[in-house]
């Protein structure tokens, strides 16, 4: 069976399982207080061009997004979020437990638009009620989206100026930042990641690592006592080191990088299959994840040999599939796929 | 050097990092709803003798106590705990974070009586101001304790009948769980330690996984909807079936007692080797802890080789130490280490 | 200057401040322990036909629904409300404060529908990611709702049935009930209320008294233990009996009826007034809030001799208007508006 | 029957009630956006000697410690109190509800010590594992304590000096503060409480409103938003003015001393005279609490005209009993009440 169900059915890529297992028997201090850490740190600061930045390692998604949003947001503040936006549906709740509202804005194909964030804190202000609504205290943007979208440099730096004028942080988070990075037609770097937001997170878990997260602040005043309010949602990892050897890994020969450029390559190369054969391709993403439409007769004659799930319900006579590439994802994977659809 | 600091310095104990490198490559659902996950909750309850508990996988000890205690206790309610429990100290505040007070109890060695939790419901109930104060809704205890003391069965049985018949739930932090099974003069089983509690948890990081705890609800109706709280509480591990397959090693040919008893052995010729040298041996502890008085200077000399911690702020001529074993100690660590010890 | 603002810019009505005065000398016990307490919740049991109903009495609207939602509910579930809902909008993020999340749905005129109510739960249920997600525990609607408009004894029967097909409580804010029960056509008696709902509140603070708002549960076993979770929340009043002898005075001699009825009365004699006079009728409102959109001239014009407030922003030329009647509203008031509308 | 059972279990003061009465009927905008509630807050402006100072007012006791808390606290912070301080017993856990842990100090006659203080936050900064910790982020002191004891003003300097050195905030919950202001040998005006303390509270339920607190916060940096987090709390009055008129009355022709000093006076006359009598004076309280230590058939027989609670369980011969004095003992209540004990 060939897999395009997600980015986080397999393992680790090899090169970080085996610094796990080159690793395995040394004894290091606990919770990130280690030399693996400390180097992987000082790797990604350099990544994104900025020494002083603060970074922290926790094991995954919600826990990150919900620790960030809770130490950047006060009490009485709430955050903007694409309607479709993780933490506005998939989190369990996790951002409401610690006490914030999700203040939700009309998406695009899952972004939101600068002009959008400036209308909502404009109305916001301009009613005079507000001291009894929740006010927006940050934005939070995926990049790329949970449509596989990106957003480009001009668009970030658009958020990001409204964000600054508006004085309220820009949070980005990359659980799939990777894959926006090599992105067909991307024209920003990591830097420009680090420059225009406050505070995001490279995600380790979808683009190779067991598991892991790396939350970089480049405006340091905003979360000032981070390794507490870590602890305090359960997402200090007592093994510290594990994140530290893992993400060392990741930022060394590039393996990041590569990471995600492969995976976007496998991942186009499948849409213009598709396409190729006629098929509808529902989203314009040029990131791992593609949505296309099929008659339901060939979804499962697919599924014999590729498994992916649908994106929505099925339909009466074709539903939406969305397909997934990623670090595990081959050449011959692919090949295979496409032979398939071609009925050879 | 040797490593006696703590029993999570380390990576995982070769036959779980084995199994994790062997699955490594395949594709699994994510979120726990794999084989491995299926198999290894399969195990653990036949090794609790308890065909229809809830088990679920959490990363990490904080998160779980969290998570179970948030899941137990009504809004209104607080958990009572030892002083010393580790969840009254050393957990960042997660439990009042989540909107429960910690309710203190005295402590002997890191343990609490039965008698003392009678005492204390008794005297609330009798206190006619109760409403106003926040209600014992469950014990917390921890076996080990934080002193690496044990419960024995009959005070375990004690607990568990003032538990039961006040109505409140007995949970089990069990982050040493193993160690304790393996303790010298230890009179129950996990089979034991699931009858008494209703809720408890089978600790992997200190015993040998990377990471990961086994949440072990023998009393379901306690915690109806497991997933979303675990979600929420951001505990919920993205690639979930790595927790599958620690606890299916940890769980397959006796590997969680082999790990459990060498560790209490080689903390048991420790503390024997350092009371036969004359030192004072502080607590009597029968696990992997053992807490010892030496002179400074001996201590000195010691560190030139062993590292390990300080229990308590460093004296004037002698000070406390603590000297934790683990999977990863060696006949030849504790050889080595008596050897220093003894001058030799 | 005549005061069509809101409800609760004047004190007390006059039999509600004539018993505060009366009873101000004696003492009694604090925290609703105290006769006058207790003799209000018998009347209300009385009135609502329910004799074993809980009733509780908190100072004011935000801490209700805060109170009864977070009991209402477990951590994993959130409540579903109108977009246009008070909870949604105007509490200032207090039902995330205490952990949960404000499930929308759309509105019309203010209300929900049943249908929509049952597709979010087929919807909900039916994508398999729903423990990712939070899941929909209760039903909030007000009644009179946010824009003046009430549910039909038909409407709350359907929402009745959904919920408790769907086996989740529904919860009514009645703030502003009184003037609900008094509205041009209202089909349903305060005793259907009850027996629909599981929980609501029958607001004082806007129908004549200086505050205080009645929970009611008629199902008790939904919030078992509510003292605590009244206190906790910071909703109880040291002086209770504050509470008891205003609902008690509410709930004599037809008070609540009466205030209702007269504020209806007015409230409708103005909004005809205003159709007479050629303006448009924005919302058929039966109850005591009338929008009406005027001439930004007329507005001016009439601004000198009564007060009231904007719906929504002022326009270029005309805009909405918002007219309040309430229990300190007098004949003359809506005369005096009328005569200064016509330009008398 | 003669009340000595608390200072909350009458209505208000005729002058405070006279107010309410005598702008019954006026129209004022809602939530504290009133004429009165601003002159109220210029009287305490000019009565604490400080220009600038914010002042809130909120309804209750809980709510206004669980408010003021919230926001002063940091989420990883937690709030130093004597054990036997109202916010760690009395509260039903509103302080944990909103997320921060209580961290007890010892107490003298519910009293903290400057020096037990500093050694804490020594002790804690000393210990490294302390980021595991809740850091102690401020000081609540009641004044005068839940024993009827005060600081003095030197203690109050030595607290304040050891806060601001080690930057914490002082707080004191103020809900008795009128009779500690009158309190024999009080050396403190009220202007060196606001001198002394970031924020504190003036409470009215205690002292002749019948409700209202009011919140004052000299260092306006420390709560810079506190309207939402009022709202949010649920603890913002609708009728806000109802707390304006009422503090404005207590801020007007010396009521607020008037009432203390009457109340103490009454204490002080009734200690006395039980003390004459040849009983045990059990706290020697300045304040208008008094715990005397009785014999049982002496109890019974005062309490057939006298009422007053039980400090702590009825003994087997004698046992503790506490007399609260308020505005609304008289001198006749202190005479008839003195003429029981005496056997007349």
């Amino acid at each position: 069976m060939i897999h395009f169900d997600s980015d986080y059915t397999a393992g680790a890529h090899p090169e970080v399982l085996g610094r796990l297992v080159a690793t395995n028997a040394e004894h290091t201090a606990g919770y990130g207080n280690d030399p693996y850490t400390a180097h992987a740190k000082a790797l990604i600061r350099e990544a994104i061009g900025s020494a002083d930045a603060e970074v922290m390692f926790l094991v995954g998604g919600t826990q990150t997004n919900a620790t960030a949003i809770d130490g950047l947001l006060s009490r009485w503040e709430g955050v903007l979020a694409a309607e479709s936006g993780h933490i506005a549906v998939h989190e369990a709740g996790a951002i409401e437990a610690s006490g914030h509202k999700v203040l939700t804005l009309p998406h695009y194909a899952g972004k939101v638009k600068a002009e959008d964030v400036e209308h909502y804190i404009a109305e916001f202000y301009a009613d005079e009620t507000y001291p009894h609504m929740v006010a927006p205290g940050m934005l939070y943007i995926s990049q790329p989206t949970e449509y596989g979208t990106i957003y480009s440099r001009h668009e970030l730096e658009a958020l990001s100026e409204v964000c600054h004028r508006r004085n309220i942080p820009l949070y980005i988070d990359g659980a799939r930042l990777g894959y926006a990075l090599a992105a067909e037609g991307a024209d920003f770097t990591l830097g420009d990641i680090a420059r225009l937001a406050d505070v995001f997170y490279i995600g380790g878990t979808k683009l190779g690592t067991l598991f892991g997260e790396a939350l970089v602040c480049t405006n340091r005043a905003l979360l000032p006592n981070l390794f507490p309010l870590v602890k305090q949602h359960g997402a200090l990892l007592a093994k510290g080191r594990l994140l530290g050897v893992q993400f060392e890994a990741m930022f060394s020969d590039g393996l990041y990088e590569r990471i995600g450029r492969e995976a976007v390559k496998h991942a186009i190369r499948l849409r213009e299959a598709f396409r190729s054969a006629g098929y509808e391709v529902v989203i314009e993403s040029p990131t791992n994840q593609q949505f296309i439409r099929l008659p339901n007769d060939t979804i499962d004659r697919l599924r014999q040999e590729v498994s992916f799930d649908y994106w929505g319900p099925r339909g009466e006579k074709e539903s939406i599939v969305r397909l997934v590439t990623g670090w595990a994802t081959t050449e011959e994977d692919v090949d295979r796929c496409i032979a398939v659809l071609n009925g050879k």
